[in-house]
């Protein structure tokens, strides 16, 4: 039997399993991480993610049919951007090498695991994108009846990619939060597992990339660990990974964690700067960035308790920021990812120019959490010269461009 | 030094480094697998997949500053598609969880590691589309002068994904075939290295995936391999692999080996079908699969030739038959592919349905060659439901969709 806790009130005596949120305060919910005699090892020669860091998750056994391989993806040493800033190494976790391209996939596998293994046969998401692919996806292969819900507006090209998967697609009109709360209220009378963003297994599930980070820094926690910002799971997920590392007294020291949130819809960078522990509705969003553009983030308040505890760092970058970071990435390194995970790098170079992050403090690892093939609107504004001749001008031309 | 041979002539003396075709029969060159004293060893304790199987590689060393990460790609069994066929297995090696979506990147980082250790400053590509991005991504990432020749009429997405990786972007008029040729000819004459589908250590680079599939089938041979097949480099690169580990005495069979063309271009298929050694020109070219359909593969007649020696079969699908499998394997399986690359599973079912394929014949391994995410445009077709509601509503539209 799995047990819950709150960061505020401890341990939970009983959770309702439709709801992420506490039933004392309504802050998120965590699973209290189980202790195993002996330690918890991490088996380097099993074929799965899931299997390798099968200590560390909440669930009885691992289901390979479940699995679309999620997870394992390269730690890539970015030789030309660490140089640029004076830095000793800059990293990126690439995770748009995940099966749909993008970070949900290690929280959507857990939660699916788990789902399965307790009868549950249907399932659902909210979501802008990268989460309705990844649960349409894993949804399809487990065989279960998959509800997505999606802001109406929602661009074309994501509504297709989780549509070809089969599930049940649902264009919502109204606000993103009111939707987050109403399909938690309507998939527990109807007996739908919704796994929202911040949904407890699915946070475990984000742990997999801070443990596969220490198995590629060599055993060691990165000095600066940077990671886009928007509901809050994902880095309440890597930051929880790493106090495992510490409790099971694998890693010494924790790495510095700065969450990246856009510009245009920053409650949480906001917070941080006031020194304020609850963040406020911003009255306005306007980024480009739609994966990470949550104005009420649900694990809001807990990300800015975490992130003080651990004396982390909350910042914010603009629309042209990320845009210039992204074609950065792409032409200096080779990576192509949403602007969403280029935030990273933009923050990593405003740490670097404001003297917050010197050449003696080590490394940092930037997780880039998704593909840029995600997002094809967004090419449009990346400058591209074409030059169209006929095949009689092929040698005048190469030549000229040397 | 490496030394190069031809299926026809045998080793070769010299080699035009410009040129991927035997000086003598014009037949593409291969290099002659060095023999190494001891055995060749897979070293799977190694990060990258280049430094696994680097015994197996014409290379003095890896660099991995050169490296994104390519290959490790997940083998994912195929549970329900191989029930419905009544077959014992059916696996999905997904290249597309490679760097830049698409199996592709093997061959450009085997291709530019050896460029960049030859002190090599300028690499060139012809592509339609995936070895654009692959090509564009890995020269940006070394820092070489990188020239892209894409046919004119190339999607926009096609072109942006590999443009923002800052290439010499050219578009050309004419002939694709004629576009390959004349890209040596003026390589040569400008000092471009122009690695194009049938590049020797291009096709050096696809045999990591026939060793993985290798790896994760236990150390051995699958009954049959389905590869998409259009120039020929890819299915030529794996049929070489399995040559080398045949050859140290890794595996005591080989598979069957399954190129799949797309009906509306399938020229080495009508050649295969008709018991003849040299393919002729489709009178017209007419598919949606734009990544395969190379009406005149400057290996085709090499791959007639390893096909028969190694009692291969070559077969054709149709587009519907492609898209239909392409649905399939995202509702059935999870994943989400281009349709060229579900012409493997395509190709399958018609071997079943023709009785070809039996239930005791063992394990098929399908080679899923690139990301759906490649192709929105095809997404177009997908018949895909849209419930749209106000928020109100959501219960009574979750309750009617049960």
């Amino acid at each position: 039997m799995d047990r819950f806790e709150c960061l505020i009130c401890g341990p939970v005596a009983s959770r309702d399993p439709y709801s992420p949120f506490c039933p004392g305060c309504a802050e998120p919910l965590f699973l209290v991480p189980a202790a195993r005699s002996g330690g918890k090892i991490i088996h380097e020669d099993r074929p799965l993610a899931l299997e390798r860091f099968a200590d560390f998750l909440p669930l009885d056994g691992i289901d390979p049919g479940l699995s679309l391989g999620e997870g394992m993806t390269p730690l890539v040493r970015l030789g030309r951007t660490g140089a640029a800033m004076g830095l000793a190494a800059v990293y990126a976790k690439n995770e748009a090498q995940n099966p749909t391209g993008s970070f949900k996939d290690r929280g959507t596998a857990v939660a699916v695991q788990k789902a399965v293994s307790l009868g549950i046969k249907r399932i659902g998401t909210v979501s802008t994108g990268n989460m309705a692919a990844s649960t349409a996806a894993y949804g399809a292969r487990a065989g279960l009846e998959t509800f997505v819900l999606l802001k109406e507006g929602t661009a074309v090209t994501s509504l297709k990619a989780a549509g070809i998967h089969g599930p049940r697609l649902i264009a919502v009109e109204g606000d993103y939060g009111s939707l987050f709360r109403a399909s938690l209220d309507v998939g527990k009378r109807l007996g739908i597992s919704f796994m929202n963003s911040i949904d407890p297994y699915r946070m475990e599930g984000y742990k997999l990339t801070a443990f596969e980070i220490y198995l590629q820094m060599g055993r060691r926690s990165p000095r600066f660990l940077f990671v886009p910002l928007s509901s809050g799971g994902h880095l309440l997920g890597l930051m929880r990974a790493f106090e495992d590392l510490e409790r099971e007294k694998l890693i010494a020291t924790y790495p510095t964690f700065v969450g990246v949130q856009a510009q245009g819809c920053a409650p949480l960078a906001t917070a941080f700067a006031a020194g304020l522990d609850r963040y406020e509705r911003p009255a306005e969003v306007r980024t480009i960035a739609h994966a990470i553009s949550n104005p009420t983030p649900p694990a809001g308040n807990a990300v800015l308790r975490l992130i003080h505890d651990h004396k982390g760092i909350l910042l914010a970058v603009t629309d042209e920021e990320m845009l210039e970071a992204q074609r950065e990435l792409a032409a200096a390194e080779g990576l192509f990812c949403q602007p969403e995970s280029a935030t990273t790098l933009a923050a990593l170079k405003k740490l670097v120019a404001a003297g917050r992050i010197a050449e003696k403090s080590g490394d940092a690892v930037l997780v880039l959490t998704g593909s840029g093939l995600k997002t094809p609107h967004l090419l449009e504004s990346v400058p591209v010269e074409i030059h169209r001749i006929p095949l009689s001008g092929l040698e005048s031309c190469l030549s000229r461009l040397f």
